[in-house]
């Protein structure tokens, strides 16, 4: 029986905590973990506690759930401190998406080149999470030196880069995206069990290093879809904007940078892909991928009712959670990953950790994602090796934003901000980036982010 | 007496020709030298060629001159080779930024961030160069394997880079234009033979790593230059739009990246600086800087009539060649470098060279540019340290271009070409990339680059 404890940082994000606190109730070898949720927003912390009380007492689980609006309280004795925190929340992106927006910035000044997502701000919302990690790890150096942190935030790649360089905490940075692998694998008509693979690179920039089918390369696979089915499926592609695993996108990425891409990858390459809606249709299909004016928003509606259903059933809590929630496990993998550690089971995915020298060519003190095994000794990296483009024009150019990312997060120049819109397509003078930032430094919400630069 | 034998290519480059030809004769550690000169254009090169003997002659230079038109006449047993060709000359880089400029590429496609000079191609006139300079060292490995390269030629990172991979023969890369330094020291008052500094980076991308003035740090008299005499020298700055080493630009570089750049590096940076012709003139000075649409035609046409006046002096030959150029050193320093290996004579210069170390972060296998002692025993760089800023934001992604142009030149896929296109803040479609990139690889002269890249 684990007597672990677990730490649930961001416990008001519904769905994914829905999920977690699911995979915790159904692990056996988390039978007498203690679970504390922690949420600056007390109303979504009280119902994602009483649907995991009740989904607990439902499923007979020996799980003890406890919450915190203070981190601080909580954190002591904790071995695992996982967290989804975003701070501000997707509304303050979408309000400094708008004032891009309005000054030539389609999809928002922190839409770059390797970097469409739309919720992966590095530098406004970004600053808010570095700081809000920066001081988790301090209170996780006091409180529980020794627990691992699993970031499951974003921007992932620049918070496990940033932890890495100033605490000593443990921190892996988990992303679902690399499990895209099965649209390939779908896509392709193989059976998933006899598939192996490997990705290596940065958290939404990753690259199929290893593909095996039935144990020979499945590389070959790609190319002669490509050559004999691509056209038929182009025509017809998948309805849901975030399968665009086999998109024309990926097929030229892989054939401008060696590499077959996955995942969040897709949604990202150069400008190319993302001058406009127009553009991005060809590239990801009708839907223009994930991150077009067309499907992000309706993105962000539906997750925001699946999390108000979640929330409106844990307020009214009480019985029949199970209906609701059936007593099957999510998927995620975050709960893998703590019974492998507790409870010394080796499993293999794929996680984000401090390069030291596990992708060749990339400075050690960058986050890379490869895949590793975990076990109760920790968590084992295996070296990956990359081709030199992904390397040089993919990977390289991502690091610098990171670094201007870190940069100013410790530093607060305005010039650092104003120098990552000049380096922008879409920039076409300096009083157009310097407007930009102004304005968005100037929303009431950030008025902490404008004293750091402003000061 | 010195019975060294030095192999300049490209002689036909009648300035610098006529430079490095008074220097070995004014030289007297080289006195019993022979010189093969060499160039495709046999018409300047026998005029250069008569310049040389009569010089030699009038000043009783123990030198003896040879001219070829092949190269492999003449290298066997070379110790030094010189090499400032650039094949195809000006006209076909201006050609070039002419097909760019009516694609909507300011002053060109090839120039882009931390590379705005503007006879610096790296992809067109540079694949020929790359090839120039891969048949030269072929050519070496068989008829002079121990001999020193001395690339003069654009471009130098690239070829100083290419060359370290794929030859074994020694290559350094040299450019006078950290000899600017000067013009700081100047502009700041200061006595030039009491100041000591070191740079380092790469070709036109160099920064003072040290700065001493009387032995003490003289970093705050630029800060204090600026406080207290920038505003008036900027509202009267240098009538040579070369002298741009003290402008907004240098002070602005400065401030973002904690170095202080110098040289050609001012003549780049991000296209902040250069979007237009008022931006220029705004950061560089009334001309706006020598790569303005104002300032570099004229550079050429003067050039060209320095060229023209010194073949005419040539051709016509006999005496009275020292009353035109008189016996004194041009203040190149090629041929002080080959002095001091000959010789035995340290001698501390700037010089491109292979990083191995000597510039931390930076990759190996590119050519760095920092001081040097040459002595007998070869070129021995001093290690330097760069602000990170410098490394993250300029080096950096200075050299994803290096690469590209390598691998262009290596491997000769068009979608190269046109990433490189499409990471441009000027570039608005992938079309009007390929466009671009199809009407350059089009011109007449272009038909083996074109082979190269559509075959």
């Amino acid at each position: 029986m684990s007597g672990c404890r677990i730490v649930f940082i961001g416990a008001g994000s519904a769905k994914f905590a829905a999920n977690v606190v699911r995979d915790i109730c159904l692990t056996e070898g988390l039978s007498g973990a203690s679970v504390a949720l922690v949420d600056t927003d007390g109303e979504k912390l009280r119902a994602v506690y009483r649907l995991a009380t009740s989904f607990a007492s439902e499923t007979h689980a020996n799980v003890r759930f406890e919450w915190s609006l203070r981190q601080a309280e909580v954190l002591e004795g904790a071995d695992f401190v996982v967290d989804t925190a975003l701070v501000g929340g997707h509304i303050q992106q979408e309000a400094e998406r708008e004032v891009g927006e309005r000054h030539g910035y389609y999809r928002g000044l922190e839409s770059t080149d390797f970097n469409m997502v739309s919720d992966y701000s590095t530098l406004f919302q970004g600053y808010k999470q570095l700081k809000h990690f920066s001081k988790l790890a301090g209170d996780m150096e006091r409180l529980c030196p020794d627990a691992l942190l699993i970031d499951v935030a974003n921007p992932e790649a620049e918070i496990v880069s940033l932890l890495s360089r100033i605490s000593k905490i443990r921190v892996v940075g988990y992303c679902h995206g690399y499990l895209h692998v099965r649209d390939i694998i779908r896509t392709l008509g193989l059976e998933e069990q006899r598939c192996e693979y490997s990705v290596a690179g940065m958290n939404h920039n990753i690259w199929l290093t290893r593909f095996t089918y039935k144990g020979e390369d499945a590389y070959p696979l790609l190319d002669d879809w490509l050559e004999r089915r691509s056209s038929d499926y182009w025509v017809n592609p998948s309805a849901d904007p975030f399968d665009i695993s086999m998109s024309r996108a990926a097929f030229d990425m892989y054939s401008m940078y060696d590499a077959f891409p996955v995942g969040d990858t897709v949604r990202s390459g150069t400008w190319k892909y993302h001058y406009d809606f127009k553009t991005k249709v060809w590239w990801y299909g009708p839907h223009g991928g994930p991150d077009s004016e067309a499907s992000w928003p309706r993105y962000l509606k539906k997750a925001e009712e699946q999390a108000r259903r979640i929330l409106e059933f844990g307020e009214k809590g009480g019985v029949g959670v199970t209906q609701e929630f059936p007593p099957v496990r999510s998927g995620e993998e975050i709960v893998s990953l703590i019974d492998a550690v507790v409870n010394n089971r080796p499993t293999r995915l794929v996680l984000g950790v401090k390069n030291l020298g596990y992708v060749g060519w990339l400075p050690d003190n960058v986050a890379v994602e490869v895949p590793v095994v975990a076990d109760a000794s920790g968590v084992h990296p295996e070296p990956q090796r990359l081709p030199q483009r992904v390397i040089e024009y993919t990977l390289k150019p991502r690091i610098m934003r990171l670094e201007m990312a870190i940069d100013g997060f410790l530093h607060g120049r305005l010039s650092t901000l104003i120098d990552f819109a000049v380096r922008d397509p879409r920039t076409h003078s300096e009083k157009q980036a310097e407007e930009t930032i102004m304005e968005i430094l100037g929303q009431p919400f950030n008025s902490e982010l404008r004293d750091h630069y402003l000061r």
